[in-house]
């Protein structure tokens, strides 16, 4: 792995942009003030009038739904899922899922996104795709509790312990949704994790039906229905979560629990806007996710940072609320923290290489009174130039080093040619 | 002017992408299946793997703010207004504004907009800079009416006599509020417009105090006022539009008043949602602006296209309202309409040359299985490679004919270096 000095740059440090000469060894920041003594460089990026950014972390997607974008648009939601997904991804094989897969991880990477939490169908693949790619991965197997639970559970640890050594990817265990799982099987899940030390990937609190039923089933909210499951004991990771009361938001904050917060989702899917304001105000660690691209249809976490931003100011009449600074934080650290990577997230010394090279001469930072704000509300993902995973370059001033673009473009239209 | 051939492409022909062969002589499309007999091209563009597109049209700015850019973000309005803008705004001189225009020019061109109307306080300004960049604008001289009312109509009607014969140029009347005019100067704005025959442009509810006052004031609604007014017998251009009543989308149908939707701006300056599904399913004519950069930071209508599909979905809990196809109408031929532009916003033989070609190997296309889906959903912008208003090619292959962008950030950033 080469040694890499990024020359006369500008870095982004808690929202600001600090001059900085970025020396990275073995993957890791090594300094951020330049070459210590001793230190040889096998590449010098020359950083002047660029950022440097912490790469942003897409805490909640399932990579191969690339192949539905702009299959499934302005449906409503049973026809989206059984009129259109459901009936596609029953098709769809493990290379196929390999192929979507890629093509997210283009997507990803050409935007500035350097890890990804995936919750996925296919054992084994996305972790194989991350590790083509060159991206950092939480590799999360879909379980679902009816007929052949225990099977998918095995897969899941199966292909964990296959790639628990890659350095760049990890993995926690993923019951699908409350309305998925039944009780036991949600004990069961609970038992593998006590077992494997394994954190908790689940869709809660997603669409107004989800709550509905809940209540009907257990007199209570899903999220109060978890907690007294005892599920929260676990390191948790909620994605959605749209529909919370007061109790709700209390629980996820007392708890620690992490919401991957995916606004363009929840609009276009018509769930709803989650109370992103009023989780922060509890202290609750919001960070933010994608989804798939069937309910996106991008993994564009530019865009999704500027929905994050932009939402709460517009619903609760306030323009002071929810920051492009905090939302920044949210979509950097906030997801390291959720999908518990360790020294991820931030560009200081000893921190894992994981960082975007951004061109400041794009119109969006033209003129610049704040970078925060440039980022989150003008910035569109295409000003990121180069990016950097945990010290390997995987994209050079926009050619993807690792990845042959058009061989996963040939996949994904091949596979998807009769739909 | 040259002639041009753009061979073996894709045309985005009500939502749909058709093959095509683009001729265009003299500014206007000639044809649609290649060159007719006698037809003798300066410049033939290879449309293989392209996608063109009608032009979009932002139906609502204010181009000069571009200085604004990132200026004001995450505060609340009084505070947005009175302690951030204004006072920045008091020191702008003619030839500030001349280079905040250029700057949007910029940004509009590379994501599409081939046509903007724009709201400003420079007489003149903004007819020559959209002019020196080639793009189609409709100028509107903002109209207050308390001291100084009359000069600002003068103002008005001089820019227009100067530049009405510009084919690309056309103008309106902008009374610029009703809570910024009174009734008197409504009246007198009113018969100028009667006078000229020019159209009106106005921004109307807009905010909730704006809303509260009026009920105040005059015991009705904004739009009540403005139709017991008689300000709607004119062609009329509503910018906003957040708060209304059943009985105000009925007015406005009924009176054939187009709104302005600016769907980044209200949430930023924290106003709310417009009822857009509302305002459609009464035939209101819906088009879309992004306001100015002081109130979004961006002005490319790709993002704004964005969230004009996905906000109703969420706010009205239905997935299948508002779809893909209907906000590309709004962004170009509804847009058209809005503003008055004769032959604009469609691609067929007779119409304006406007359009924008795009790139259909960039991953937002990446399958393709709904073109309208695409552009809406996860395009961003950056795909269009190259514009043509009027029949000129003013960016080719993202390079820029008409504009020095360097001159421009020059002078954007020397203006601003001291904010």
């Amino acid at each position: 792995m080469d040694n890499i000095l990024i020359k006369h740059t500008k870095a982004l440090i808690d929202g600001e942009m600090i001059p900085a000469d970025i020396a990275i060894k073995d993957g890791i920041i090594l300094s951020m003030d330049g070459a210590p003594e001793g230190f040889v460089p096998d590449t010098v990026i020359d950083g002047e009038g660029k950022l440097c950014m912490p790469g942003l972390v897409n805490a909640h997607t399932h990579a191969y739904m690339s192949l539905f974008r702009s299959y499934a648009d302005d449906v409503a939601f049973d026809n989206w899922l059984f009129g259109r997904i459901l009936p596609k991804e029953d098709t769809l094989t493990p290379e196929d899922a390999y192929w979507g897969t890629m093509l997210s991880c283009i997507e990803m990477i050409k935007t500035g996104t350097t890890a990804f939490c995936d919750m996925h169908l296919f054992a084994g693949i996305p972790a194989k795709a991350a590790h083509d790619a060159g991206m950092r991965a939480v590799i999360t197997r879909g379980l679902t509790g009816s007929d052949g639970g225990e099977r998918r559970i095995a897969e899941a640890l199966d292909e964990w312990n296959e790639w628990k050594h890659d350095p760049l990817i990890s993995g926690m265990l993923a019951p699908h949704a409350i309305y998925t799982c039944d009780e036991p099987f949600l004990h069961r899940v609970m038992e593998v994790a006590d077992e494997t030390g394994l954190g908790i990937n689940i869709h809660l609190s997603e669409s107004p039906k989800e709550i509905d039923d809940c209540y009907a089933a257990h007199g209570c909210s899903p999220v109060e229905y978890l907690a007294k499951m005892g599920m929260f004991r676990h390191k948790t990771l909620a994605a959605h979560c749209v529909h919370l009361s007061e109790t709700d938001i209390m629980l996820l904050a007392e708890h620690g629990v992490s919401v991957a917060h995916n606004p363009k989702s929840n609009l276009k899917l018509a769930n709803g806007i989650a109370p992103v304001k009023q989780m922060l105000d509890a202290g609750v660690n919001v960070c933010i996710g994608t989804d798939g691209a069937g309910s996106n249809n991008a993994l564009n976490m530019f865009s999704e940072m500027n929905f994050a931003c932009l939402l709460p100011k517009g619903i609760n009449k306030e323009g002071d609320v929810v920051s492009a600074k905090e939302v920044i934080r949210m979509a950097t650290v906030g997801g390291a923290k959720a999908l518990g990577l360790q020294n991820v997230g931030e560009l200081k010394a000893g921190m894992q290489a994981d960082l975007a090279i951004l061109d400041l001469g794009q119109v969006a930072f033209r003129p610049l009174h704040d970078i925060a704000g440039a980022l989150c509300y003008a910035a569109n993902g295409s000003e990121v130039e180069t990016v950097i995973i945990g010290g390997e370059i995987v994209m050079q001033n926009g050619a993807l080093t690792k990845i042959d673009e058009e061989e996963v473009y040939y996949h994904a239209e091949r596979i998807t040619k009769d739909w």
